[in-house]
């Protein structure tokens, strides 16, 4: 059996998180029993949920726990199977984690799904045509619920969500503003995201700066908003909020560290009488074939694509996962393991 | 003409209101035209909503016209017709505002509707068969959407839509708990309007021992919030907000004032993927028929006995508004006029 980098959840982040949160190891892969394959992962994904995981607090998810190999979303290639529904070769997509093998029972529903190759590169399954384009799906097509001509923006726009945010905004004929973090994600946003035009928040001091800037990008007013981010940009993005206007709370990625992120004015959710919506992706299976179907078409048909930010080895993985909390990748980002 | 007493919002408030803001005149009602009729009132209701018109701030509402007079719901009686559709001795429920009378073009849709005071008294029609029943009813079915065996939870518990709330919720099979000020209208709550619990602020200093209470009182956590109040109410409710909870915002009654009082834990709304839903009642003018039907029916058969706070006369109705700001009224806060 070949043998297996993990990296593990060694101890909790006491504020923000850090590299010493995290430890390597090197194991043996187990032997197969009945049912099971090993799929060799050609990368791993790196998403902000996975802070909010490595608290023990009450949230969504179970905490990761301390000792064991950190949770994430991989795909691979069949290495060995013990299950007649997938044959060695297959390209897959799983929650293998942050190593380099892992061993599934195949037969669990959701565990392992073959994936198609032939029009849409591997790593697209863990970005635009995996879980943060279905996220994206979800908040705009069953809680913003735009129409055409309406306006919406997205903060992190140049992330996997907002990039696929964007086409899927723009297929439905609404005006589509980014916010992002300095000029070359922006211009990116713009001349390769498809969106109309993009805020970079790294200009403004304070949410008063930041609505006026969102007040020239939107002149119409805010009819849908996918928030990632929290804070300032809510803030900022509330006070420009049309009238039944509708927010879907996707990320507080801010707030993760423990500082308090308030709602500054709370009162502008009666006085523009809007629907903010928090919502967990992974709960609403029922729309992933329907939404990967309108995403796969999009990457397919060149209409979205999306940026990577590929690290290198597991051994960037740590790294590469801070910098993203920090705003510091550009794309999806990913770790390529083989 | 009879001679009517006025009152008129002569400057608006700098930070909290004070009875200087307002200005009793006295006028010569006008002959009526065509079409019009004029209506002795006989109560005026004093509504928090009334507070967010003094400013002249963007808001739900057009702000109150300074010099004009205040509006507000008045129930009352035809005295004099200029209309076909209403005659002399009709009792009426319409927007006569802070007056002794009020000249009305009863053919506007809405303007004035005539009311049977055979089961349900006139001054009902102002609270629990009004506007602000109509409003717990909007919040509690259609926004929160409650299901049998759910445990509810609202704010200012006393008051006209509280009181309402409790009936509704208490048909619908669930858990009904309240939040008000002071021991007697908590006993109040439980004794006559039928909550299961009710919670009194005042004994909470933080929303953290609000929350402490809050646990106690909802064993199974709280699935539908109507918040009337905001600030540290709304702090405490979502800390004990389950999973896929619904809160209704109708009221952000410790915020008009100016002070910002933030949400100070937004991050929750995505870890228990709550919706929260401001609305404005008077937009939905399609669900008032059910509503009033339900309503009407919990008066008149003894399920919903609201209780009112009457202060006499119209230079009266300034001390009791500022005083239903700081939460100094118990039950619906009417001002009798004749």
């Amino acid at each position: 059996m070949p043998q297996n980098k993990q990296i593990l959840l060694d101890n909790r982040p006491e504020g923000e998180a850090v590299a010493s949160n995290f430890k390597l190891v090197v194991s043996d892969t187990p032997a197969l029993r009945d049912g099971q394959v090993l799929v060799r992962h050609h990368f791993l994904s790196l998403d902000p949920y996975m802070r909010g995981r490595m608290n023990d607090a009450k949230s969504y998810a179970v905490p990761q726990a301390v000792g064991e190999t950190m949770g994430g979303g991989t795909v691979g290639e069949v290495v060995e199977s013990n299950n007649a529904k997938f044959a060695v070769g297959d390209k897959v997509v799983g929650m293998g984690g942050w190593q380099q093998y892992s061993v599934v029972d195949a037969d669990l529903p959701g565990a392992l799904r073959k994936v198609d190759t032939t029009h849409i590169p591997l790593s697209a399954y863990l970005g635009a045509v995996g879980m943060p384009g279905v996220t994206a799906w979800y908040g705009l097509v069953k809680i913003i619920e735009p129409k055409a001509g309406e306006t919406m923006v997205v903060s992190a726009a140049t992330g996997a969500v907002g990039s696929a945010f964007a086409a899927l905004s723009k297929a439905r004929g609404c005006r589509t503003v980014g916010i992002a973090g300095g000029p070359d994600k922006c211009k990116y946003a713009v001349d390769e995201l498809g969106f109309d035009a993009c805020i970079d928040y790294k200009l403004h001091q304070d949410a008063a700066s930041l609505s006026k800037a969102l007040k020239e990008a939107c002149p119409n007013g805010i009819d849908g908003h996918f928030e990632n981010v929290g804070g300032m940009v809510l803030d900022a993005v509330l006070s420009r909020m049309n009238a039944f206007g509708r927010i879907a709370v996707c990320g507080m990625i801010a707030g993760y560290n423990g500082a308090p992120l308030p709602i500054t004015y709370p009162a502008l959710i009666l006085i523009s009488r809007l629907k903010l919506q928090g919502f967990i992706v992974t709960e609403h299976l029922e729309v992933w074939p329907e939404a990967l179907k309108e995403l796969g078409t999009l990457v397919a048909t060149g209409k979205l694509k999306p940026r990577e930010s590929i690290a290198i080895g597991l051994e960037a993985a740590p790294e590469a996962f801070l910098g993203l909390l920090k705003g510091r990748n550009f794309g999806k980002q990913l770790v390529k393991l083989s």
